[in-house]
């Protein structure tokens, strides 16, 4: 009979050592330097659901990098299936001279596993692993099916994974969809996570011109591109905050009074969280708090621009060519298709006297909303309780990522658990998982997989987006 | 006797040989490993100097690049003094490739000497030292005292111009300033320079917290540099195209008909002169033609807008930092000084929220006029009109120089001239020099150095920027 706490409590140590290992591996995507990293990596995730007691092989698609699939399905048809969905592939770890250890030599320090990937995402992919392999191991057997699709480029924003979802829509059909990917508000306040934002960004280039021209000589008489592309760039956010293109928030859907409810309930202190972000203020749309701002309503990022001499010295220059990366975070019910047709016609009638505009989409994704209600949140509500000893809390989490794609591609709803903290530094230098908090995930995730069992799956399947 | 057209037929090989020997010295300024390169051009000049009958020597200041000096004083103490200045650093000449032949490697081709720094500013120097040279010869004197200044850094914006001038101001002294490096509307176009804008450049940096922040994670809710960058350099311009900085037109002076009827008469076409400049229109300042914009208005262009990521890919970060160089081109009686007090105090009052800015100064330098009236200037208009067969156009240059400088230093007044066009691409691949030009040009200067003669040299230290 299994008993998860007393496995999380014996194996510590050795689960550990074996994420370790993974780590260890430097799956970076998007580098070709990398390519053999990423398949070794995606190898070893094969090896370590087989050792958990799945069937498991590489999924590979033209073009993209390696998947890792596994799966347990002697649940039967009657059963609920779930796919959890995570990833293997790490973002760089540049600079490394920051890190205090190698970031691919994993190392323990005052309770932490600090290495590249540990909490995004090899750490939360293996908890759920070691849920599994530890009630394979003690009841032989799950009281659901269980696959695994471990991504190979959910840093590069999947851009293959509507295709690999399509090329093995049998293989991952399911009733939930399980992303083992998001973080806590903190590491003694247990949270669920109920929706992600979309998201939409593009390449702008402006020209002005087919030279750059001397400042003084021209002065005040020609286009000047980095200053179209300032005028540019300042009319698409209206003097309130709010973003002016036309249309764009045709397709926002309301927040709803629960909805801000459910945030206002989470504990959250603005001046340690203003801290811990390291910027001077807190700011936004008004009428919305910080976590309203992120959670509830879509935002204009500037993620770069570039114009005109970049070195020692100075050119005194009028730039002929200036180019910006954008970003628009979505909510529901906003698609990044219709955000972008908006976003082009409006450029086309805003473009400053004597420029050229030019846009060019870079990513997109959808936003994504599970209702609390939803039984595979009831289940997870009901296992992170039993592990951290209170009600959680619910979070809508800013950052997008591939659930719309899950959802539409393998056509169930999609829940979301894992142990990341907004202090481990993803995406960082000195990534590192908290390992009491990890192990506690663990016992989560068993507990959650033994909840979804009692569940008629036929409920699973309700509409969503309610 | 002097017979400046017979020399100028005779020895116009010889002319253009000796500038293209001075030519091959790449004299660029600001890079160290030119430094040999820049002390042997200075030396070439010395020599050239010597050649045409003039005490010559290389004047050093501490830290600066060296300037070549030479004088011939004989024409007694009642007699005109006038300084010629001029600079023998050139421009960087990269990028090598584009250009037809190498850049150091001087060639004539259809009429046109082809060499970094023939334009800006040698074959302009290399004009009046001719017309010196050749009077000197014919006639054994000069009826007015010449001094010759050549800097070694102009193309730095003369950094240690002043200190020069102070240190070697009895040398220097002079009743007027001739300026050799301005150009012409076109060939058989003549042309006399009456004014030069000034110019602010600075450098502002923008931060908005500690580090850049994933824009998932956290867009809408906090600060974003590139954003807040966007929003200030927007706000320094009006809509109507004006400069929004308090104070900013306080000093300006307003268009005088009789300079706008001077800019008016001169031969322009819009669109040629568009073309010519490969921007997509010519636009700015409402009320004023684009040469008013240029010579009479001051501007506000963006030099450079350095932030967030520039690599391959992409990285949808909000970004902490933002950087820009920015120029403010000035008019009469606009100070450089002023303006960055005035600009320093806007910015503070106008600081986005959720940021902090720095503003550093870069380069300064004053607007200067001298009235057609002035006793040089009419002799140049003779000089200028006997060689090209009319009267001479007026032209109100946007570029600024070191004229106020000059001025300021060597209490004279200063006049400009010099056969450089505007498609002799100085500052860019291919620079050039139109030679038959050129030639025209030795005969103004000697016939400006003769018509100085019969000036009363009181009469030049007239009030000067009436």
């Amino acid at each position: 009979m299994s008993d998860i706490d007393a496995f999380v409590r014996d194996e510590a140590n050795a689960l550990v050592e074996e994420l370790s290992r993974w780590c260890a591996i430097p799956s970076i995507s998007g580098d070709p330097r990398y390519a053999d990293e990423l398949a070794r990596s995606a190898e070893h995730a094969v090896e370590l659901m087989r050792a958990a007691g799945l069937h498991a092989e590489v999924l590979q698609t033209a073009g993209g990098e390696p998947a890792a699939f596994g799966e347990w399905a002697q649940a039967g048809p009657d059963a609920p299936t779930v796919t959890i969905y995570g990833h293997h592939d790490v973002q760089p770890a540049d600079p490394v001279s920051d890190w205090t250890t190698t970031p691919f030599e994993p190392s323990v320090r005052d309770g932490y596993l600090y290495a590249r990937g540990v909490a995004d995402d090899k750490g939360l992919v293996h908890q759920q692993l070691a849920a599994v392999r530890h009630l394979l191991a003690a009841d032989g057997r799950l009281p659901v099916n269980v696959r695994f699709l471990i991504e190979g480029e959910e840093e590069l924003l999947s851009p293959h994974l509507e295709t690999l979802l399509a090329e093995n829509r049998e293989r991952l059909a399911c009733d939930l969809v399980l992303v083992a990917d998001t973080g806590m508000l903190d590491a003694d306040t247990p949270t669920i996570t109920i929706s992600v934002r979309g998201s939409l960004s593009v390449a702008l280039e402006l020209r002005t011109g087919a030279g750059d021209l001397h400042a003084g000589a021209y002065g005040g008489a020609v286009p000047n591109a980095g200053r179209a592309l300032v005028e540019l760039i300042g009319a698409m956010r209206s003097p309130d905050g709010t973003i002016a293109i036309d249309g764009f928030y045709d397709d926002v859907r309301e927040p709803a009074q629960e909805h801000r409810r459910l945030i206002a309930e989470a504990p959250f202190d603005a001046e340690a969280y203003r801290s811990m972000l390291g910027v001077f203020a807190l700011m936004g749309e008004s009428g919305y708090s910080p976590l309203e701002r992120i959670g509830l309503r879509p935002a204009f990022e500037v993620n770069a621009i570039h114009t005109g001499y970049d070195g020692p010295g100075m050119r005194a220059s009028i730039p002929c060519k200036a180019r910006a990366t954008l970003s628009f975070k979505l909510v529901p019910d906003q698609s990044p298709d219709l955000v972008l047709d908006r976003l082009e016609r409006w450029t086309r009638d805003h473009a400053p006297e004597g420029s050229v505009v030019e846009l060019r989409p870079l990513a997109r994704s959808w936003p994504s909303f599970t209702p609390v209600e939803h039984p595979g949140n009831v289940a997870l509500h009901g296992a992170v309780e039993r592990v951290w000893g209170s009600a959680p809390f619910y979070v809508f989490e800013g950052a997008a990522g591939p659930q719309r794609t899950l959802i539409e591609g393998l056509g169930a709803e999609c829940v979301h658990f894992g142990t990341c903290l907004s202090d481990d530094n993803y995406h960082a230098p000195n990534e590192r998982l908290l390992l009491s908090n990890y192990l506690r995930g663990v016992r989560a995730a068993a507990d959650f997989l033994l909840a979804l069992g009692e569940i008629d799956r036929s409920k699973l399947l309700v509409n969503r987006g309610a």
